[in-house]
C-alpha cells in the first residue's frame, strides 16, 4: 500500500500540472550479427521520455526523445535541447505541428520497406529504409525541421519544411545529406509535400520534396489481406547528385516488401533496387533482398533473425537475437 | 502475481528507502526567432530528473540534473557525474549546502533581469542575465562550486565559493570566464558574500564578489504592487579585464526589468547598460532594450513572444512560439 | 483523485505491456578530497534506469544503464546504446545471459577490495578494484562482452566473452587496455571462466581470464563472523605486458580487506600489492593501504571517510563527505 502512494507522489511532483507528464519507457536488444566474415555480438539499452500536456482550450502538446538523443556539446547534431534529436508538436482540431529531427511529408506518408531481424535491419545499414531527400536527420544543418499533418475523412495531408538558414554548426554530422556540403545548397529551405488515403484494408501515398536543385517524387502503396501484407515504393529522383563532381546521381530506387502473419510468428521479406547514373561509366543497378521472421514471446520480448544481402554489401548477412520492449 | 512481485522488488530496489525518490518532469517549446536577417525554426525538448530524501534525524538531502547537463566524456564541462553540470545538496535546521554548478552568493541573492519570449532570452544569447563574476558556470574549472544558504526572520544569507585548485581540464568551456585563461587566475579561490531581505511585496539583495584580481559588488531590488513589479539592478566591477592584454576592463552594468500581469497575460520588459574601459578608445557603453509577452494557455503551455534590440547585436531579434511544462 | 487516474494511465502508457517497466534510480554525493596537495570540493547526481519484464513462458529479461553511461558519438565508447555501456539480459531456469559492458566471469566470482570514503575509492584512482585482464571495460573496442551465470546448490558458474572481432571505433577509450593497442591481440576472443561456492558465511571464488598470449588465475575467499568480514584476493598474471616493447610485465596482485559493524557505523580497511617485472630493474612491488569508515545517516544518507596510501601515488589522500542513494 505504501508503495502505491509512493508512486503517486512522485508522480504529483515531476508532473507539477495535472494534466502534464513525463512517461519513461525503454527497449533493449541483444544477440549476434553475422557481417560476412565474423560473427560479432550486438546489443543496446535504450530509454525514451514522452510528455504530453493539454492546455485549457483542449490543444495538446507534448515532446520525446531517446537519452541517447541527447548528445549535448558545442557543434554537434542530435541534441533534443538543441532541436536537433527528438521532437516537441502541438496538436488540435486544425491538425499537428511537429518541430525537431522530424521526418519529411514524403516520409511520413510513406515510410519505409519492412525492418528485418533483431536489430530492425541496423545489421545491414537499415538499407530496408528509403533514402528521402529531406528531413529524417538530413536538414539538420538548419536546426529544427518541421512537420504538419492534417487528416480528413480518409486522406492525412502532410507538409514538411526546414527554414532555409543554415546554423552553420562547425561539422556536418555522418549521417547528413552529403549534398549539403558539397553542393552548399543548405541555405535553400528543403521542404516536402504529400498525401496519403487510407480505406479499410490498404492505404496509398504520394509524396513531393525539394532541397536545391535536386527533387524527388515518392509513391507507395500497401495491402493488407487475412495475415498478409505487401507494400510497393517508387522513388524517382532528379539532379540528386551524391558523388563529388556531380559525376554520380542517384536516379531512383524501387522497393517491395511482403509480409505474413501466423499466430506469433511474423515473416517478412523485401526487395529494393536503386539506380545510379555516372558520368563515365554509365547506368549502374543496386540489388538488395532481406527475409526475415519475429516470433512474439509475450511480455514485450520477441526473437527475431534475418538474412540481407545487397550489392552495397560484399557479403550476406544475417543476424539472431531477442528484442525488448519496456 | 509474479509480475507484480517483480514490479514490487524493483521498486525497491530502486527507492531502497521509504523516503527517496527520483521524479521526472520536462520542459520543450517550439516556434521561430528572428535573427535579424532570417527566421529560424527553434525548438527543444528536456527532461529533469529531482532526486530528494530525509535521514533518520530529519535532514533533507537530495540532487538535480537534466538529460543534457549530462554530458559524460573526458576533459568536458557539463556533466552531472562529474560534479560540473546540475547538483547535490543537503539541507536542515542550520541552512542548505549545495555542491556542483551552483550559482553565485551575489547571484542567488539578487538574480537577474525578467526573461522575455518564448525562448527566455536565449533568442539575443540571454542578454537579460547579468554577468556574476563567479559560479553559475563561470568557474567550473575548478570543479564542483558550493553555495551555502541560512534564512532567519525575513534575511536569507548566502555564501559560495570554488575550491582553488584548478582540475586542469583540457579545455576551457566556452562559457568560461575569459579571465580563467589569461590571467591564470583559476587557481585562486573565487568566492562571493550576499545577504536578502524578504518582507512583504519587495525585496533587496547585496552581494560581493572575487575572483583574482576581480572583485563585483552588486546590489538589487524588486517591489511588486498589484499587477505591477519592477526589479532594478546594479553591478559593480573592478580589476574585470575581459580582453587580451588587460586593455578592455568590465566596469559596470545598470539594469531594469518590469512586468504587469494581467489574468493569462504578462507584460515584461527590461533595459540594461553595460559600461566598458579601454586602454586607448577610452569608455564605451552599450545598451539594451527588451519587450516581451506571455500568454498563459493553461496545462503547462504558454505562447510567448519577445523583441530585444542590443548595442552588442548588428540587429534588432525577435522570437515568438510556445513554451511546455511537463 | 484525477492525478491517481493519471498516474495509472501514464504508467501503462510508458510500460506498454503489464509486466514490463522501467525503474528511475539515483544516487549523489558531495564532499571534499585531499589530493596531497589541495583540498578539493567533488561531487556528482547520477540517474538509472533498471528495465524488467517477463515473457509469456516466464523468461525474465531486461536492461539496465545510467544517463552517464549514454555518452552517445561517432567512434565512442560509452553508449549503451551501442552496447558498450550498460547491459541488458535475459534470465531462466538455464541460467542468465547479460550482454553489454559486463564484468568477466572473473570479476563476477570474486570481485574487489572493500570501497572505502565518500567516493568510494574514486578519490585513489579505485585502487581497491582488481585489475582483472578482460570485461568490465576492459575490452569494449570489440564491442558488447557477454556473461553468463547458473547457480545450482551453493555453487555459481560463470563465463565471459568477447566476440575477437575488433568493432573499429576509431580511437581507444582512456580506460581500455593498454595491450589491446600495443600487442594488437584485440581480434583474439577475451574470455573467463569461473565458479564461486557460497555457504552460510563465507564463499570462495576461483576464476581463469586469457586475451591473446596474455592470461590470469585469481583465487578469492570471504568470511563473515558476527559483525566483521574478511576477503582475501590472490591474482596471477602471465604475460600481461602493460608497457611499450614488453618491458614490464604485470606479475600478480595480493590483496586483503576486513570490515566491522556496529550498528550505524561501518569500519573498513584493505591491503594490496601489486608486483610487476621490468626487463632491465628487475622486479617492483608496489603497496597500497586504505582505511575508512561509513556512518548510515538513514533514509538513503551515508556519512563516509577514507584515508588512502599507496606507492603509485606520491602522497597521502583522503576524503570526506556525504553519499546519497535515491
Amino acid at each position: 500500500m505504501k508503495k502505491v502512494l509512493f508512486a503517486t507522489s512522485a508522480l504529483v511532483l515531476s508532473a507539477g500540472f495535472a494534466s502534464a507528464e513525463v512517461a519513461v519507457s525503454g527497449d533493449g536488444r541483444m544477440g549476434m550479427i553475422y557481417d560476412g566474415n565474423d560473427v560479432q555480438f550486438s546489443s543496446r539499452a535504450r530509454v525514451k521520455f514522452t510528455m504530453t500536456g493539454e492546455s485549457d482550450a483542449g490543444l495538446s502538446f507534448g515532446g520525446s526523445f531517446r537519452v541517447d538523443q541527447e548528445n549535448y556539446s558545442a557543434n554537434e547534431y542530435r541534441s533534443a535541447a538543441r532541436g536537433t534529436a527528438g521532437q516537441v508538436w502541438i496538436s488540435g482540431t486544425y491538425g499537428k505541428l511537429s518541430m525537431g529531427d522530424v521526418v519529411s511529408a514524403s516520409e511520413a506518408a510513406i515510410g519505409d520497406l519492412y525492418e528485418i531481424g533483431y536489430t530492425e535491419g541496423a545489421f545491414a545499414g537499415d538499407i530496408e529504409e528509403i533514402s528521402y531527400l529531406t528531413g529524417d536527420g538530413e536538414n539538420l544543418d538548419q536546426g529544427a525541421n518541421i512537420l504538419y499533418e492534417y487528416g480528413i475523412e480518409g486522406f492525412t495531408f502532410f507538409a514538411s519544411a526546414t527554414d532555409g538558414s543554415d546554423t552553420n554548426l562547425g561539422s556536418i554530422s555522418p549521417g547528413a545529406n552529403v549534398d549539403d556540403e558539397l553542393n552548399a545548397s543548405s541555405d535553400d529551405v528543403a521542404y516536402s509535400l504529400a498525401a496519403k488515403y487510407e480505406a479499410g484494408n490498404y492505404n496509398v501515398g504520394l509524396g513531393y520534396g525539394k532541397h536545391g536543385d535536386a527533387d524527388e517524387i515518392v509513391l507507395g502503396g500497401e495491402v493488407t489481406y487475412d495475415q498478409f501484407s505487401v507494400k510497393g515504393i517508387y522513388a524517382k529522383y532528379s539532379d540528386r547528385f551524391t558523388g563529388e563532381l556531380d559525376a554520380e546521381e542517384f536516379d531512383s530506387t524501387i522497393g517491395l516488401a511482403a509480409a505474413y502473419q501466423a499466430d506469433a510468428l511474423l515473416v517478412k521479406g523485401f526487395w529494393r533496387q536503386d539506380k545510379f547514373k555516372y558520368d563515365v561509366a554509365g547506368d549502374e543497378k543496386f540489388d538488395s533482398f532481406g527475409i526475415g521472421a519475429d516470433y512474439d514471446l509475450g511480455g514485450g520480448a520477441t526473437l527475431a533473425g534475418g538474412i540481407i544481402d545487397s550489392d552495397y554489401l560484399d557479403d550476406t548477412v544475417a543476424d539472431l537475437g531477442v528484442k525488448f520492449k519496456f
